[in-house]
């Protein structure tokens, strides 16, 4: 194919509103500290390993027939797993609905409640992947912006609402990259106001601290709420690409016009309901992943740095005058972060101690080299109240 | 949730569109004979069994991280099992994408070069996914329709074409439901005259008999050709979800705009990746059911039954009257064939000798039970030229 090597992606007839467009993605880089894409730093363990093998051993004999199209008992174990997380939820598998990643959930809802003509409307710094699939799907996306503390006033999130009229609404709690979690009064307010679908992204719900609440109590009687959930990160599934959501099945049946069919293998299905029965085993790391947070978090603190409230796996903290300068220099000691989110703050995914260990050392390092110039440089600003002004 | 149980998909605010579709989808009935949805009916052997299991054992212990979402190895392995395939097509990993079925595929390129405003041309009766993918995108479809004996006469496929300018041009080959391959002059012919994509959906290419080419030879010199494939069909592996394409590395970069990011997981990559190495065991499956194919052909054809030329592992034949009927009572018997296709048609999946001898006995229950009522009573019809006037 010689000749067509030549061609380049301008040279295609692609959509108008595509062209000029980067592919999405965090680098996929080998480095011995990778805390940039929220991953579960704490493999399966080698019975879970075992199980997984033997699983999809016990339905490769059959892997010429189709999957079960509806993954009727996946989406039966994964209502159970929701119920003991939010005791009082009351799930079925009739509630649940399963996809290759969360990102196949956001699109299938966009395809079906969203689409040209339409609008989606979301509050940034927020997953970044929300506007693009939003974009993609031929919604028109609109950024109603968090508060400066990454908040959600009710009044001011009902305003845009009852302003922008949108067909789906995008709440992230815990929030992505800013880790922070909405208190149900403001996804409350939101679904009194609005005109179409709800969408709540609980990627990083197994993560929340005491007391904050799941979006999941509030779903009887608001049967135009959706919220999704993931086990990439609490089940330390990232590579089996496993989303889901829970909602009335009046939402399924919406989404059961537009998802592909069998777009969940058999292997996928078993390997996600293998892991769920090791869920005391995977969600033992989220306990250590929640006190190595709040120790980070502290630390940064210490270290005279402005830090988001955290109820995910991951935490955002500056300010850098030279954020890029820093995220460099941590990739050359083998620390890969995030440069993501508000312009001078930076986001480190929670691994394990070792790892945040070389995330400390670098992160001072990084900053002593990038050096007075900017704000950034460890105990260079006085751990001040600034926070609440941002 | 017991309140939202009276929600129905109605109250749901769903694109207009949408409203009053059925979801799409044969039957997943529990029958002794599924000879419904093309699969292969020859499970992976023990070895290729025992070979997946250990594969997915070898990536488990990382599933914690993101598979490579360029899913690099994996599409080296298929371009070399193309190069196999059809000799001289010369294809590198970089000209092959990977996604969850050929109708992810689909998706991705509609997504790309359709979308609000443009349209999908298709020749009907066809794979019906192609039309409803294409609505799902928000792309118009296009209906220009097969020949009368299925076929696609070169001068009519550029009017067509000319006529309506899509953006994108469905050509199947083999063609489903019909089992019709188009030489390769008809494929040329409409990539001379399209202004957009031309996708050739060869999903059941393996199965061809011999001396009818793959529209791979084309790629050289027209980076506007996108050929697709998949595993599901002669690899056997319908339930691993693994569809694919081969075009200009150009096309790749279109689609790295509109794929969900990761959405190809580990675990996928793993089994397709074993899958291809037992290519040979896998592929001698094929030529059984390619000789299968001729006998069930010559023996409908004997019967008195109208039968379309068939590439593919399933052939279509008729005519009945009342199809419903003939299809019903082969149901009885635990014989599951597809009512698809034009009307007076029906369509079986290449199984086994064994499921084989069952479709036979059962169609010649059927229609006798059927009756005189309509043409289809086996044996009732001569076996005429009439199949050339269809």
């Amino acid at each position: 194919m010689g000749d067509s090597l030549l061609t380049s992606l301008n040279d295609l007839p692609i959509r108008d509103d595509l062209r000029g467009r980067e592919p999405y993605g965090a680098p996929q880089l080998d480095v011995p500290y990778a805390l940039n894409t929220n991953e579960n730093p704490y493999p399966p363990s080698a019975a879970l390993v075992n199980a997984i093998g033997e699983a999809v051993k016990g339905v490769a004999g059959s892997l010429n027939r189709y999957p079960d199209r509806d993954a009727v008992k996946l989406r039966e174990d994964l209502a159970a797993f929701l119920n003991r997380d939010t005791p009082g939820a009351g799930l079925t598998g009739r509630d649940v609905w399963a996809a290759n990643g969360s990102n196949e959930i956001i699109q299938q809802i966009l395809q079906a409640f969203g689409g040209f003509g339409r609008t989606a409307l979301g509050f940034e710094p927020s997953y970044s992947m929300h506007p693009i699939i939003t974009s993609v799907s031929g919604t028109a996306w609109i950024n109603a912006h968090r508060d400066a503390d990454f908040g959600l006033d009710p009044e001011r999130a009902i305003k845009a609402v009852e302003e922008h009229r949108p067909d789906v609404v995008f709440l992230t709690s815990p929030n992505n990259p800013t880790g922070t979690a909405l208190p149900l009064e403001a996804i409350e307010a939101v679904l009194k106001v609005a005109p179409g679908m709800v969408v709540v992204d609980e990627a990083y719900a197994e993560f929340r601290r005491a007391g904050t609440p799941s979006a999941l109590t509030l779903l009887p009687g608001n049967p135009r709420l959706i919220v999704t959930r993931t086990m990439s990160k609490a089940f330390a599934m990232a590579g089996t690409r496993l989303g889901y959501l829970a909602a009335d099945p009046a939402v399924i049946d919406a989404l059961l016009l537009v998802r592909l069919p069998y777009h969940l293998s058999a292997v996928t299905q078993a390997v996600a309901r293998t892991a769920i029965t090791f869920g005391d085993e995977l969600l033992d790391s989220v306990n250590a992943l929640r006190r190595e947070r709040d120790d980070v978090v502290a630390w940064l603190r210490a270290e005279g740095l402005e830090v988001a409230e955290s109820d995910a796996n991951f935490v955002l903290f500056g300010r850098f005058a030279d954020r890029r300068g820093v995220w460099e220099r941590m990739l050359d000691r083998g620390v890969l972060i995030r440069e993501v989110g508000p312009p001078e703050w930076l986001r480190v995914s929670v691994g394990t101690p070792e790892e945040m260990a070389a995330f400390r050392t670098a992160l001072k390092e990084a900053s002593k080299e990038v050096g007075e110039a900017g704000p950034g440089g460890v105990g260079g600003r006085p751990p001040s109240g600034e926070r609440e002004s941002l």
